[in-house]
């Protein structure tokens, strides 16, 4: 039997999906803030989760604890099903697991707080019983704990996620998952302004068909960003951090974007964009001043937009995803 | 004055543009076959086309010799209106240029053939007055004169002509060409059937909207191509050689193409496409003997439909494009 211990916590962090233009197949892990997920080995059988607990300052959440309808034991279901026939599997035919989530991030702002969770779970879990999947495997547990809270399987929040750093999702018949290495010194402004995006809106606000000329120029665009992250080329980055299919239509659903971006790019920021669905706010940078200056211009933006936000100011590195204790 | 030289002869390589998922933003050089050019500084002034000759085995051709008209001549001019206010410009104040075209290397065949002509053309005349313009930079006067031969300004064949190896066309305002590192080992098949499809047809075939999803998936493929070849990660390439966009619509046009690309997969092809707009099909493999092995299959594919063929095999690196003599 692996070494294997009755009692683990993880750290899944925040993450931005679609990066410009990434859109749904690019994604990168911030290092805070993220979600906590303590997993234990127990007399008995199946999920149980005993308790959700929400940082303070963080609005109340209302997350169901049915081990079927909540994202973290979802994801843990599903690993425990692929366990099937190997001595993980024994191990877990003697206990069963409990979940207590810890939420340290804000859900709902297009951050990737559901991803968070279900990557800690899963890399919790996946230390408790020896580790026998890789972080890169892990990841389709994930989406199918994600997908309960989202309502559609996706990887680019749940891979950066459990992986860390940059993560391309080249495609999902088989889940194809890429590390794309991220420059040293780049970083990331996170502005999350205190309203609601839905991500049903924000989906359906997309047409279903777009010209082959965008197209084009949206996968031009990917390229050079992805060549850009990779030859740590921040000129190529910055000309490549430009989306015009979701951020045209997604915009408008976001108190004061134009201004923010407007000044973000003023400020000195590589690129600027929707983090997800919204209505978070990225931008990019190549240093941690210049990062936070960034944040102070599009923090001010808001405010004229007399709507408050919250500011995280990160560096887009491999860190992140972490086992916070084991025992 | 800068150094420079009375006569110059530039060769240019065919290229392979679109590579699968890289519709109408990828394009790699062969090492040949190409054109060649010779340029010679004359008495008098303008750009004057002498001899457009063809290498023994290839057809005809009635090619322009009216400088406006010529796509080689055409982009000598778009050159040497740039070069205004420079010494470059002094030395052709005094002088005309000759040029020799010599066409080594089958047209309309979907490999770039008016590419390479632009290509060699800037080239020998850049190198003539004394190399005022980086390879990056001539790719432009190269697209002018490209556009005469293909009625749209497109760089996926001649920036690759120009620049040798792999090259990306991030996007067009302003032109931001981008070398992609090709792994060392990526070879290059290349048959060309014995029959002609219009370039204006293969255009005229494809869709003016395409759905989101799969404007995603080629997005995806595209982004990993770029990874694979930067990664050098065979396996990845492989994954991410397909198109999804232009080879469902053009792939009719081409007689026998579903069984050449079945049978150079079969016989270990990282991957098989459509070269430009076709007709000649391409496949990438990771050593020469295995390129040599999927030509011998494609061919024999292309032989059941009774159509005869050229093959060329190839290394995809950054040789092609050079000056052949100068003095």
């Amino acid at each position: 039997m692996k070494q294997h211990y009755t009692r683990v916590t993880a750290f899944a962090p925040a993450t931005v999906a679609n990066v410009a233009s990434g859109f749904d197949v690019l994604g990168f892990a911030l290092e805070s803030p993220g979600d906590e997920v303590t997993a234990r080995l127990v007399e008995g059988d199946g999920v149980r989760i005993v308790s959700i607990a929400s940082d303070e300052g963080l609005p109340e959440l209302n997350l169901p604890t049915n081990p079927l309808e909540n994202t973290a034991s979802g994801a843990v279901l599903a690993l425990m099903r692929s366990l099937s026939g190997n001595e993980s599997e024994q191990l877990l035919g003697k206990y069963g697991i409990e979940l207590e989530i810890r939420k340290r991030m804000p859900a709902g702002s297009g951050m990737g707080s559901s991803a968070a969770s279900a990557a800690a779970a899963v890399l919790a879990v996946n230390a408790l019983v020896g580790n026998p999947k890789t972080p890169e495997e892990l990841v389709e547990y994930g989406m199918k704990g994600e997908a309960i809270a989202s309502g559609s399987e996706h990887a680019d929040n749940v891979a950066p996620a459990i992986m860390g750093g940059i993560v391309l999702i080249r495609g999902y018949n088989p889940l194809d998952v890429v590390r794309i290495p991220a420059p040293q010194n780049l970083y990331c402004t996170i502005l999350r302004p205190h309203c609601e995006v839905s991500t049903k809106e924000a989906r359906g606000i997309l047409p279903k068909e777009i010209p082959m000329k965008t197209a084009i120029t949206q996968w031009g665009n990917l390229a050079g960003l992805i060549a850009g992250l990779m030859k740590q080329d921040m000129g190529l980055i910055s000309r490549s951090l430009t989306d015009v299919v979701a951020e045209p239509h997604r915009a408008a659903l976001i108190p004061g974007f134009h201004a923010m971006k407007e000044v973000a790019l003023q400020a000195g920021a590589l690129g600027c964009s929707i983090s997800g669905s919204g209505p978070s706010v990225f931008a990019l940078s190549s240093s941690k001043a210049g990062a936070e200056r960034v944040g102070t211009a599009m923090q001010e933006a808001l405010v004229k937009e007399c709507v408050g936000g919250t500011l995280y100011v990160s560096q887009v590195a491999e860190g992140g995803p972490r086992i916070v204790s084991a025992e």
